[in-house]
């Protein structure tokens, strides 16, 4: 198509709202538009993006066996109350009434809707394995959109779920679908995607992984191991701690510090290190309001994925009230008294240390001298750390972790039984008894998957997409388009190229070089044809790249085969 | 792929709330599953079904210059109050608040978002026209959903939306919009739907057009001329009243009617004609609860579509009250007297007229004689009746109507500035002054156009679907799977198939041949291959069409060549 007719602004000035690159070069170059928080309408260089990305989905998953299917956008409330998450998830989950007074709630992910399509087919162990996907539109009512694509309200997604007599059979097509994702996101650009292992969180089940674009931009932290392939997201990663104890015991003394309040403040004050001290870290339980209470070393932090998953419900940050009787600034394990039903954590960081310091359970109060054995007897210790930069890999041992911070670009799950079992789907095995199928399941956003390949691939002036995933894969210049010469050999090209089914823009505007050039940077095609009256002279036309790796000039005659075969070899580069 | 590796259940029985076939064949094929009250789920064969009629209706509106774009499902109100459409639409459109209490809503057609999208954009006369449209959910909270997919509350549709800086370049695309329309039908398989002039409703706008395929099981009614080519819907009708007047006025006299409380029964009683009284039918005004009373000839009804729009406000049918100061059963337009505001409204068919029996407005006493001209003095007439069989044709004054049923697949509006004056979309023209856009929409529900293809080509064993939209091409049986020849040779078609790239469904299962045919039936693929051990000993393979117009024998060697020949054939009769 000509660009004269796309529908489009594009501009220079960064929207001061846009903190990642992505999000700033696909408002400035004409890709979407915001509609409310988290909510984007898309442009033609966009949605062609994302069919594109589509594309290769379908064939990926249609490759592995999938069957395409669709479910509602708008499920019913009563179909989540079957798995129970229709209580379970927090206010992401959004929930509404029809006009008829029925509950009702936008899917955010679909197993129960999965479990209901085949339910009622699936009734002999012949029928498995199978899977079905479908790549349809998704609503999660983040507290807090940003990042442009990376974390938007409204979504489209590829969602897959497979079913399974065994659990080696889950296993066993785990790993098909981790191959074909590994060849997804490699024909869509980034082969530099790792895997990581993940928490489960609300999906339920046990093995997890998470598929990473590593980016200073990302908005997770992962652990990698620099000695081994140890990769785990860092909400699951578990944390080792080598625990320093002092010879000696000292004894619980009491020490009156005014004006202290922190953890930091009393190390300071003591001129002990943060080592040497047992924080308070307080939540409530968003169903309860009871509070939790959890202790841990001065230096460490609480990974609040691993103690929702122990505690096994939601939690958020405490509201500390004066009747509830703990003394804010002054919490410590010895003597604390809670108002109520409360709930007490001791990290492993803790076990078996000595000689710390702790708040006192009184105001401006603290003791030195705690002995965990000693003074809080019986106390169970578990793994509710973050993970830190130098930690002890779990896997090796040794102190190689590093923390980067990454995108995640899709993930895959398995879930066991728990969808099954709490739907009642069964099935008739070979020998007649009923049995749970098991579960996986299987996801990709398609806009994010778009803004991870614009943050992995572009420079200041615009994305540089790669072809196999590119709004078009030419683009075609023509410099001074009041040129009859100049005009009607990029008039010819076009027409030829369209022809041959190249997708090309055609840039023949009245407008300066300047303009027509950093138009064609911020749509990123990856092939470029300039046609211009000094080209002219020589009957040439200049053939480049967007990331500038081709820059040359082709006999006006040759320009169709050139093109053909630079479209060859960039499709190559993406493996397909 | 292969049959029995389909997810879905096909089965006999005809599902007892199936009212059309086309429900009942896609829910007995594995079509689709119904998850709520007008939401289904859709399995692989309907899957594919819609996405091909998606691909025929891209191709079309790219041909005429469209560009692909994606609005959101989710719309914040804030958009929909631009436009008024917030307030102003019934509780068809589904609102409900986000977790910060923002109001939104679903997505029942993007009028309001179009505008969103390009109003920053197309501020020069340069810009014009173009046309935008997407492929995307849309949400309608229809309070009865029925007939399966031809009345959903969640549907895919194509909606486009164009933009112009002159009525008559609007009118010339729309002109080009409506043959682009015609080709999608012909290309879906149903040439024969016809376009039918419609009311606007709730869009705005002047002109419109749906397309409708006529069936005796469609939810609308539409009045053609058999004498010319007037077409249109019943609510927008006109209808043409030939009012006959006795020569002589009669006195207006009260009579005694005890027990008497409709048109009909008085008229029975006086022994008169329908056509010789005045019917009273009342509503409420849906803002308002204010009474809205018409009168209208006793043997015609009320078009509540031409009164919404005369009135400019929806309505419903009314509760009387004993406080209102309406006598039910006795409602006249001689001594009306109802409590606070009200409208009165009377319809042509009453002017002029003379002699008839109406209400007296008084418990048990009816009028006759009643003489409009004499007796409501100043009374205002306007069109609100609903057209009749054998009325009089508004365009060539025959009295040729005839009212058939039918299912609307696509309508297009001429929207004029509803939207861009109520949303300040404005643009420079040539001379530099502001002027607002003119709009056009134009839409077309993939769900339901599959369904409206079922209804026209189905028997009573299953649907017949047009290649162009059929889930596979060839449908290929192994009779006796068991037969090591007859399965080595199906086997090797099913490759060789698969290795041209045709579509095929294999059912290579061991069951009955009954089993067998009955279930490719209800699949409905135009083109079947059967393989049995009898026509092995022939060395042939059975070829025929789901229509059954093409029956034959083939030799083993000659079947890809036969199929793909039949495959062009009956892509022509499909327009492509």
């Amino acid at each position: 198509m000509k660009l004269d007719q796309l529908v489009g602004e594009r501009f220079k000035e960064k929207p001061s709202d846009c903190v990642i690159d992505s999000h700033a070069l696909m408002i400035r170059g004409g890709y979407m538009k915001d509609m409310a928080k988290g909510l984007y309408s898309q442009y033609t260089p966009l949605k062609r993006i994302c069919r594109k990305i589509e594309t290769i989905l379908r064939e990926e998953m249609d490759g592995i066996g999938g069957q395409e299917v669709q479910f509602p956008v708008v499920l019913p409330a009563s179909l989540w109350n079957e798995s129970g998450r229709y209580e379970s998830v927090g206010s992401e989950l959004l929930r509404f009434t029809d006009r008829n007074g029925s509950k009702m709630l936008l899917g955010m992910t679909h197993e129960e809707a999965a479990v209901h399509l085949v339910r009622d087919y699936a009734k002999s162990y012949n029928n498995y394995p199978f899977m079905i996907y479908q790549i349809q539109t998704k609503f999660r009512d983040e507290a807090r959109p940003r990042a442009g694509l990376i974390r938007v309200r409204e979504f489209t997604m590829k969602d897959a779920y497979s079913f399974h007599t065994s659990q080696e059979d889950l296993e066993r097509f785990y790993q098909v679908c981790y191959e074909a994702y590994n060849r997804i996101f490699a024909r869509a650009g980034i082969p530099e995607v790792i895997t990581v292992s993940s928490d489960s969180g609300m999906m339920g089940g046990n093995l997890a992984h998470e598929y990473m674009l590593l980016t200073p931009v990302g908005e997770d932290s992962i652990a990698i191991c620099e000695s081994c392939d140890y990769r785990a997201n860092m909400e699951a990663a578990e944390c080792i701690i080598e625990n320093e104890r002092d010879e000696k015991d000292e004894p619980l003394t009491k020490v009156h510090t005014p004006d202290i309040h922190t953890i930091e403040d009393i190390c300071d004050f003591l001129h002990s290190a943060l080592t040497k001290s047992c924080k308070a870290v307080v939540y409530q339980k968003n169903r309860t309001d009871d509070y939790v209470v959890v202790f841990i070393r001065g230096d460490l932090d609480v990974n609040e994925t691993k103690l929702t998953n122990y505690l096994g419900e939601q939690i958020h940050p405490a509201v500390i009230t004066s009747e509830c009787g703990l003394n804010a600034g002054y919490i410590g394990p010895v003597g604390l008294t809670v108002a109520g039903d409360y709930t007490v954590v001791y990290d492993k960081s803790l076990c078996g240390t000595n000689n710390l310091s702790c708040g006192a359970n009184e105001d401006e109060y603290h003791y030195t001298g705690l002995c965990m054995e000693r003074d809080v007897p019986g106390a169970e210790y578990v793994d509710i750390a973050k993970i830190t930069d130098g930690a002890i890999c779990p896997k090796c041992g040794k102190k190689h972790i590093s923390i980067s911070r990454g995108i995640e670009v899709g993930n895959i799950f398995q879930l066991g039984t728990k969808y099954t079992k709490t739907m009642n789907m069964q099935y008739l095995d070979a020998d007649g008894s009923s049995q749970y199928p098991i579960m996986g399941c299987y996801g990709i956003g398609i806009g994010r998957l778009a803004a991870a390949v614009c943050e992995a691939h572009h420079d200041e002036y615009g994305p540089v997409w790669p072809i196999s995933i590119a709004p078009w894969q030419v683009h075609l210049c023509c410099l001074r388009a009041d040129d009859t010469e100049a005009k009607a050999c990029a008039d010819k090209i076009y027409d030829e190229l369209n022809r041959q089914h190249i997708e090309v823009i055609y840039d023949d505007r009245n407008v300066r070089p300047g303009v027509m050039f950093s138009d064609a940077d911020l749509l990123g095609v990856p092939i470029r044809l300039v046609v211009s009256p000094r080209n002219m002279k020589e009957s040439v036309v200049e053939l480049s790249t967007r990331d500038k790796s081709v820059q040359e000039k082709i006999a006006v005659t040759d320009v169709i085969p050139a093109v053909e075969k630079l479209i060859c070899h960039l499709k190559e580069q993406c493996g397909k």
